[in-house]
């Protein structure tokens, strides 16, 4: 039996989602899949680290009380050693699970490549190293004949890089737009309701969609990473965050809402690429009022999508959740499936040379 | 360079569509894709047969006045010798794409097994033999190590099958749920805008998007087959079209449409199936009048759209086109690219032993 050891760095909701699922439904998953999952390390800023060569007991792990270290655990430390877990894990896939810098991506730009560099795949949901970084990643990643996977960096569990990637080979795509951040989608909705913006941000951060600072959600920047990644993913295209202009939901107005709701249309924060006249690629995020026929106008409340203008198939849409702990960690799930799928291709040619 | 050799079962617009793009696409998509297409065979019930096994000129072929058959020319006949074309080719891939048989899939069926059986894969977008044999038919693929493809016989080249396959794996479908019927769905618009449904059936069929014999879409039984496939498919149930309940949108009249709409609701054809409390699998088509907040209302026109209700996931839908020649040309050919990988990697672990 096939089995994957896997180093979680950082120990927040995704990654103990995962570890939930791993604990709850290993078994189910190691029939279906024909592979074995096993957490032999564990990093997070709060809790130290964990090393156990034979695997880490999860559930002890996930019962442990808050305030609790890993300190005094077979394995443990206090200190959160993620450099030196990484780079000494016996572990063969990598989960980078920290928190999203837009600014440079650290510390998970560095996480990645240590990871690749010491020959371990990488599955990440961090926007940060991919958008800032992926171009050298990637790179890394082939140099050191390993993979690096990041379904959930844009939509969740979703699946959109994975969806073009295998389902949508040998047609052209020359255009990608999207809904791609849950918190501005159900602040308009609201406002569409009547709600000041101000109003419908307290309340989506009451409910858990919005940060205690909504910035990056309401002024596009979240968004604007995500079209970087979807312009250099699906379009080829070599783009930065300063390539991509952005404009957030702060200058929709209660007017403009009802001007648009007359007009049979609804207002959008869309993120979007396409193939220019030059042969380049432009990408903006900016709000958009638009037509109800539109496939991204009926997406509501906390949902995102993503519509890919193609030259066979005309236009495909995805939708689905683009947030949630266990919704986020499928996305971690589906990379390693895909990662244990890349690995045996691999083995495959080299038996047979 | 690896190269597929490709036999034409049926020579209608979507084959047509098929051969244009290798005519007009064919280096692109090699330089792409990693391997070449060639087509060697052609059989039509109007045009006869043409077998030529160093590669047939696609652009003279697609050329051909009307009337003119293969009579005469090197490799032709002007009878369609379908069966005899099969087993004899030198294809191997079978592109199966005569009518639709709702009764007994005849004589895709036949067509389908004939090619398994003389050891080439194959695909089709006929509903007809992956809905009323296609327990057999995969039987045989396997039997002969071939594959049997048919991401076209749902919606179009729009992907659903594969989406589940490649993207899905991991997570447990619950239910699954599509607005699967572009005429219907059409018919369904134009009442809601006043439309009487013979007025709107009239003008689908001025549009080319229903039948000069419109029941197939209007009572149903189009969906009905869909959901066979889907049920068996994503949820691994075993039924027949006479498992599926089936109701069509005859009923629905304007005053329903218009107490749909005070209520926020419109009126769709739903095709669905879920797992039952009984451990089976529950399927049926039936008109439902959902909210509009419902992933399947937005879905308008000719599009169609698949819902997939998981654990992990939640919803996740997919919308796109459901017909047209263009859209259903390029299932088949991400069914070949599917072949293809399937090829490839037996031949790695062949090698391997």
């Amino acid at each position: 039996m096939n089995r994957h050891d896997i180093a979680l760095i950082g120990f927040g909701g995704v990654a103990r989602a995962l570890a939930e699922t791993i604990r709850d439904r290993g078994e189910e998953l190691t029939h279906e899949l024909g592979f074995e999952l096993r957490v032999v390390a564990i990093t997070d800023l709060r809790l130290g680290s964990l090393m156990v060569a034979d695997g880490i007991d999860l559930d002890a792990v996930l019962r442990m009380p808050a305030g609790e270290t890993f300190a005094g655990k077979h394995g443990g430390t206090a200190a959160p050693q993620n450099d030196y877990v990484i780079r000494n894990t016996t572990a063969d896939i990598v989960v980078e699970a920290t928190f999203t810098n837009p600014i440079d991506g650290e510390p998970a730009v560095s996480h990645v490549r240590a990871a690749l560099e010491s020959g371990k795949s990488v599955t990440t949901t961090n926007k940060g190293p991919v958008a800032l970084a992926g171009t050298e990643l990637n790179r890394i990643a082939a140099e050191n004949g390993v993979t690096f996977a990041y379904e959930g960096a844009v939509v969740s569990g979703t699946p959109v890089l994975r969806l073009a990637e295998k389902t949508l080979a040998g047609l052209q795509i020359n255009a990608v737009r999207g809904i791609l951040n849950g918190t501005s989608n159900y602040v308009l909705g609201q406002m569409e309701l009547g709600m000041t913006l101000e109003d419908a941000v307290a309340e989506a951060q009451a409910l858990g969609y919005a940060e205690a600072d909504p910035t990056a959600d309401i002024e596009g920047s979240d968004v604007q990473l995500k079209v970087v990644i979807l312009a250099n993913e699906l379009l080829g295209a070599n783009l930065t965050t300063a390539d991509v202009q952005r404009r957030g939901i702060s200058e929709v107005t209660a007017a403009d809402i009802v001007q648009a709701a007359a007009e049979g249309k609804r207002w959008k924060l869309v993120g979007s690429a396409f193939r220019n006249a030059a042969g380049g690629v432009t990408a903006g995020v900016e709000p958009v009022a638009l037509p109800v026929g539109d496939p991204l106008a009926g997406v509501s409340g906390p949902t995102n999508a993503v519509s890919f203008d193609t030259d066979m198939l005309g236009t495909v849409t995805v939708s689905g959740p683009g947030a949630g702990r266990v919704e986020t960690a499928f996305a971690l799930l589906s990379d390693i499936i895909a990662i244990n799928a890349a690995r045996a291709a691999d083995e495959a040619v080299a038996v047979g040379r």
